[in-house]
């Protein structure tokens, strides 16, 4: 077996657009905190050039072929592109990611796309930290375009808000009344709708909907997201004003013939140049900075927390539960007693 | 208004069953985290009566109106249920929320039925920690069967496995090839698959790929799942081996006339018995309170870090991040060192 390459040497061959090095770093952001730790500190000087673009929306709207459409307009264009694709879902088997991957070979033979897979790790909080890192390696390594993909429906939606430069929310006609339910969370992270398989029946009333949602709950939503946002970062006095310019469209796409997608990507550059003339891309990416912030702290309060507890001391806690003789919350109380003393 | 009841009067209550006290127990421990503590330590010791079932599946499945049926046929049998429908799509709109109102009103009028939904908060783990609060205080006030609904795809499964002694995963014919990759992830933490809308066109092949995958992938990935359970508990040599006696059943349900339910109803008893028989239960039970244990601690150390920092120096790190002069790992060691100091 050939000796692993040193971290340093990895870091310098991802500054320098190395492919292979930027899988190998990505790989040991995920498997060893320490490392991960080396790797960002390294390159995050390196980062914040990317246009990062997450896209999300229920399972069943075509969103990874959508994902791969764009990605062949980006490279038309002439664009570099990283893609993540992150599957909250399992965390063990393949399946979607394999989907992916059997999808993504079109562009196997381009140096001008990197993509990568990512499914949950038994744990909290793994997968958002892991995927936040992988992030900033892909932005370091200096692609155009991050494209962030995640499997719809739950809190990988509030994630990729935090995530992301611009949110493209995708639909399709026809996928029941559940997932119109399911629409009034996605409407609020939205920055432009896809209604994908447009050409499907339904197609324009899917549409109407999402447009008569956007003018109707639109801006009350807005205003409250803001309003969390700023009270949870305490960032950025004008960010309601600045959000103001911008009219989320609804766009029709029919990914597999690679319909619409210009549009799409048109659309996303708009989003960007509104970003930054706004102002709204430094505030977005102070919440994102905020957010990371305090997901690494938690992580290594957990981590601390894991080395503090003897196992043995965390089974007898959890026994004096179970024979009722302690509460959740007293025996939180004795952790935490231990953690400061 | 009325004076606010003394949270003393609303345990009181509560225990004796009384439905008013519990709504708004569940509303104090969902607003105030002191009145959390107070309220769970106190009822906590009145827990571990009720059979905790999980019912999860993708948006499309039906998932709610067999939660309806289920209600009724409980009823029909004279057990008292209790239903919690956890919504993690949205933080804030009700779309959801409102419709399983809506659908619940048929059980209105019957005082052995109580209903309550919970969406998001924007923030991290609130809605899990809420969720595992107010399962406690259903429990505690004495319903046979306690119900919890999630909106299926993405972390909410992994959490509803946690929660729950039974977990029912639905399935519904014809819902795409995206859906059955997430399929994949489900297989991992049913106790029973409901194939439900079984009237449909394709129910009988969805429910032979259901049987399947159980057959070449089940095996393997329940002793993944156990493996890591075990590694994070410390708990239960024997897990795998209690486990050996269930094989999961595939039915099939058609919600909205009561086709099935029965059965499912039948397969929920026998799943129980089991859960007794083999020790299987007091295992879920000790990875529930162990893992409500880590929750609540983290809950704790986030509290903290929000009173230590000051929003200002929280504010000076990310303008320092955003300006590339630190990073957010150097960052975050600040932040806990600051923390232990």
């Amino acid at each position: 077996m050939p000796k692993p390459v040193p971290t340093e040497q990895l870091i310098d061959y991802l500054l320098r657009g190395d492919r292979l090095a930027l899988a190998r770093a990505i790989s040991r952001v995920e498997d060893d905190a320490g490392a991960a730790a080396r790797i960002v500190k390294a390159v995050f000087a390196h980062t914040g050039q990317a246009h990062l673009i997450g896209i999300t929306g229920a399972p069943g709207t075509g969103k990874s072929t959508l994902v791969s459409a764009l990605v062949e307009s980006y490279r038309a264009n002439g664009d570099t592109v990283g893609v993540l694709a992150v599957d909250p879902t399992s965390p063990f088997s393949g399946g979607a990611l394999l989907g992916d991957r059997v999808r993504m070979t079109s562009h196997s033979g381009d140096a001008g796309v990197f993509i990568r897979s990512m499914a949950t790790r038994w744990g909290t909080g793994g997968l958002a930290k892991a995927s936040a890192d992988a992030l900033l390696l892909l932005d370091a390594a200096g692609f155009d375009r991050v494209l962030v993909e995640t499997v719809g429906a739950g809190q990988a939606e509030i994630e990729i808000a935090r995530i992301a430069d611009s949110v493209v929310v995708v639909e399709a006609p026809g996928l029941g009344d559940e997932v119109q339910a399911i629409k009034a969370g996605l409407l609020e992270i939205a920055d432009i709708f896809a209604v994908n398989k447009a050409d499907r029946r339904g197609a324009a009333r899917t549409v109407a909907a999402l447009e008569m949602m956007l003018e109707t709950g639109g801006a009350a939503a807005q205003t409250v997201i803001h309003h969390g946002q700023r009270m949870e970062t305490g960032a950025a006095e004008s960010d309601t004003e600045a959000e103001d310019g911008w009219s989320i469209p609804v766009l029709k796409t029919i990914a597999v013939s690679g319909g619409g997608v210009a549009q799409l990507r048109d659309a996303l550059d708009r989003h960007r140049e509104w970003l930054g003339e706004s102002g709204a891309r430094a505030t977005r990416e102070r919440m994102r900075l905020d957010h990371m912030l305090q997901t690494l702290v938690q992580a290594e309060m957990l981590a601390r927390m894991e080395r503090t507890l003897s196992p043995g001391l965390r089974s007898d806690l959890v026994d004096l539960m179970q024979r009722r003789k302690t509460d959740p919350y007293s025996a939180a109380a004795d952790v935490i007693k231990k953690l400061s003393g």
